[in-house]
């Protein structure tokens, strides 16, 4: 393995959190990743050579370790003039945000969509992807200290608007809106208030999917959104999309993200770590130094 | 008119509750209900005769009136041989339960559904509709003094489980279903902790259809539902349907309706009511006088 990144999931999983858990107690952490094909098996028919670079696809668990043997068929050969760092990660959080873009609601070049957390990975790349097909989106970013920079940071991404939760506690929440269509999709990582703020948002007819809960706390629907506004409400799990014999799917578009990415229409914020840091770096990730880009360890 | 019942949405639109509110001052009140046929105006085609039983079709207001002069392709024959108390109340509450016992999940003989609210009309009318078609049915009521005698007349309707919230106020609650598959479909017209029933029961993947608010309490839903347990959550509001241009569809289901009424596999409490007692049957149907029946006026 050349790099792995720390993902929240990561960290879920370790806690038993997640429904799907990994063996103890001889479990290696780790869900993505890139590495470099060091030697191949004899009865080994992928178009792979040494010196390639590979990540496990859809991944699999153990990408915390230096040397990985495993089937041909887990891997996926991707092209190796993007930054490794970004090939490590181009799975769990690019991909998420392009499936939620597509698997929900028919969206055409003009349409609005709006999201909470904006400022993680997925919200990123929500952004980007959205613009890449001309899509507006309406972003919501907790009120903290340094909200600007922030805002400033997801405009010069693609945002076309991005508020803070305090800014949208209002009546006439529509009228921020200005010249953008009111969204006809919502994504939520969070719960709570920043949840409701998506519902209030949304066009009669709308979809909020949740693929998160930041806050941990629930979201609240007034039955008049459902009777009235006749809102829709579903979920994304990633890990679900993927287990649902989508590995030609997935692959093809890794590749198309890996593209984004060489031609500089898709980036988030990382900090490579070595691997013999792994615990400062998993602190960072636990969000024990304060906010912290994703953490992604060079082997 | 012959009689027209007092809906809760009658008072709804009353009340301004509504999204869509009747002309004032000079709005007649009442939405569904049975007439016969006085006179023919001498351009009129349908085939009407003097005598005939009819309903306005699609539902249109001002059916709280004796004698009513609208266009022809207002009103649908339908069969004078059932309770003119059923031609009356055929369509607000079974259509709804028809609509949503058929819109939202594909059900097929075996599966099972779960209600809150199961003693309403709509919840009365869902058992014996599912029942028809081979659907099992699970039944939440709130906790009330007579909830033993509630679940004995829902199960001879044809309720397969009825639980007061209070018996499913437990942590292990699929082990109360005994033989009945999970539910795969809810429909919630309470929300708050009887909305929450609902979703602990779902199956994965399961859908809940909110198309009340009872208890004025919103629907709380924890993030982990949407995204291990891929719950959607959705709105009916049959005078959406009925709007979207469905006259033919509509003509059609209350025919089927009416027929189930006439073979005795429908069937649903009403009290009739003398127009001249209307303030009376008012004050019923606002429920100052305890949970009393549908209030069916006659003129």
């Amino acid at each position: 393995m050349m790099a792995a990144p720390i993902n929240p999931s990561d960290i879920n999983r370790i806690e038993g959190v997640y429904p799907v858990r990994p063996p103890l107690p001889a479990a290696v952490g780790g869900y993505e990743g890139v590495g470099q094909v060091h030697a191949l098996g004899p009865a080994v028919t992928a178009r792979l050579s040494p010196g390639d670079w590979v990540i496990p696809s859809p991944p699999s668990f153990g990408t915390w370790q230096t040397y990985i043997t495993k089937h041909e068929n887990v891997w996926h050969k991707v092209r190796s003039d993007v930054p490794m760092e970004y090939a490590a990660t181009i799975t769990v959080n690019p991909l998420t945000a392009l499936r939620m873009l597509q698997d929900f609601v028919k969206l055409n070049p003009g349409d609005a969509i709006v999201q909470n957390g904006a400022t993680s990975i997925v919200g990123q790349c929500v952004i980007q992807l959205a613009k890449v097909h001309g899509i507006h989106t309406i972003n919501i970013i907790r009120d903290r200290p340094g909200s600007e920079e922030a805002k400033n940071k997801l405009k010069q991404l693609g945002a076309d608007e991005v508020f803070t939760e305090t800014q949208l506690d209002m009546k006439n929440v529509k009228s921020l809106l200005g010249a953008l269509p009111e969204p006809a999709l919502g994504f939520n990582c969070v719960g709570g208030n920043a949840a409701s703020l998506i519902l209030k948002l949304l066009k009669q007819g709308g979809t909020m999917v949740t693929y998160g809960g930041m806050s941990k706390r629930p979201v609240t629907v007034p039955t008049s959104y459902f009777i009235f506004k006749d809102l829709s409400l579903r979920g994304f799990w990633l890990q679900k999309w993927l287990n649902s014999d989508k590995t030609e799917d997935c692959r093809r578009m890794i590749d198309y993200l890996l593209g984004l990415v060489h031609e500089g229409k898709l980036k988030y914020e990382m900090e490579s770590i070595s691997f013999g840091e792994f615990s400062l770096a998993l602190e960072k990730a636990l969000g024990k130094h304060g906010s912290q880009p994703k953490q992604v360890i060079k082997f």
